[in-house]
């Protein structure tokens, strides 16, 4: 199952997708539910008592009538991995990391799959990261590897879009990853048993058409579970939180010379099996 | 004016402190007005509204009959700023920074003002940071710092508790800086118009009644119009997000031996003018 979350006519609502282009406002199947997916998320059943709503089908509409918002605007934290890839500890020089590097982004940054990703005015070292983001759907405390699956709700797809001079203020990344207008969540979170085995996927970031990042998602360091593990140990993790599992290599930064995304460029992401979102470049100067 | 909000028998409300000691509860005299602080905050106007109504006093309420909670349970982002003062920088060795270092801590870690602080069970390297909170009360981006006033609620007391060895996995504070039980925010905020001057008061830290942080507010680094400046520049800054500007020097990892907290420990922060907030430690294994 995908679910959407949508803006139409000012008003904010879930959707759940019959195919690639069709999809159902929950409120038209399921008006008792929340409105939103991290509401959502909270109801023991959620999925089910959906799907056995989807035969009484009123009319579907499409996704191209609505504006797509980020699938959880109001994720409480996006725990983001650091060189969780060979190719980015390489590219970077940071290496193999013996613990996940972990840093966080708040949902002040997010915007919807097809949105303008906006460069600011204050860099132009502004770069993308495509990556596998994760939902948990069940709230758990110190959850051990094996049992980490049953606390994923679903999957959604992330560019981890970071200004690099920012990030290189200090040690810490945090500012270079938070700056409103660069974090594309989306374009649905697919339910866990619908995407299945995410290692047997590939992740692929395009730049104007042409391929800047591509690799399997099983060159994952630290995988999803052990991420899980050891962010559990830390709090408890609950519905709605997102964990975002690393970029692979082939960022502009470490390119030569560095490919900075700027005005009026299309950077996409695309994980197979899951989905693309794709965003046109502004400069923040040029929004209304 | 100072807001608490705190739980009374399973539920939680919004209060205004009459003195020291006594309260008013929000809803008996202001049923209208959001039940939450992060809701207040966005409410045109609310300080003077609730001003207005304390005339007609229904029978005022002691503190101590309550628990208070985190007074932003909710915020969507908790900058925290480090190595913001020069004894803290020199016992560190990281020395004076040219932009703030910033990293985030999410709401996960909150807790009440004398509520319980937890010690994990898998670290022995917890340790205390006081620091000055500032509650931003009016959204806005690129605030230069003469502006920055305008955009400040008031103010809280924040002991930003770390697990040393976490914030060392990697180069990444943030895991270190996320602990559930670990961050006690309060006991109110204080409006800015009733804590006057940041920079006319001290902070102090005492672990068993022994103080181990004192310092002038004055002697912060980066200052707080400055870090709404920088801050304001990643992102609107909204009602509701806090900025923890930093801890003075003292804390446990660089004292010779290291001093970490342990169960049966009590540590407080007070902030002259601003109140004290004071956290018995136990350990996280010992917990119900």
């Amino acid at each position: 199952m995908r679910i959407i979350y949508y803006c139409d006519a000012g008003a904010n609502a879930l959707g759940v997708m019959l195919n690639d282009s069709q999809f159902l406002p929950l409120q038209d199947i399921a008006p008792d539910l929340p409105h939103t997916l991290k509401g959502l998320l909270q109801i023991e059943g959620w999925q089910a008592t959906i799907e056995q709503r989807l035969d009484c089908v009123p009319s579907p509409r499409n996704i191209k009538d609505v504006r797509l918002l980020p699938v959880l605007p109001d994720a409480s934290v996006i725990w983001c991995v650091g060189v969780n890839y060979k190719e980015h500890q390489d590219e970077t020089g940071r290496g193999k990391q013996d613990q996940p590097m972990l840093f966080i982004r708040t949902s002040h940054g997010l915007i919807g799959a097809y949105d303008e990703m906006v460069c600011p005015r204050v860099s132009e070292q502004f770069d993308f990261e495509g990556e596998l983001a994760v939902v948990i759907g069940k709230a758990g405390r110190h959850i051990a590897r094996e049992n980490a699956a049953a606390h994923i709700a679903g999957y959604a797809i992330f560019n981890d879009g970071s200004i690099r001079d920012w990030q290189r203020h200090t040690t810490q990344f945090c500012p270079g990853k938070n700056f409103e207008g660069t974090g594309p969540l989306g374009p649905w979170m697919m339910t866990a048993d619908e995407f299945g085995d995410p290692y047997a996927q590939t992740i692929t970031t395009r730049l104007n058409r042409e391929t800047v990042q591509h690799t399997a998602i099983s060159a994952m360091d630290h995988k999803i579970d052990a991420l899980i593990q050891y962010i559990s140990t830390i709090h408890t993790v609950r519905p709605g939180d997102i964990i975002s599992t690393g970029t692979p290599g082939g960022v502009g930064m470490h390119r030569k010379p560095p490919l900075w995304l700027k005005a009026g460029d299309v950077v996409s992401v695309e994980i197979t099996g899951l989905g693309t979102i794709r965003n046109p470049v502004i400069s923040e100067s040029s929004q209304v």
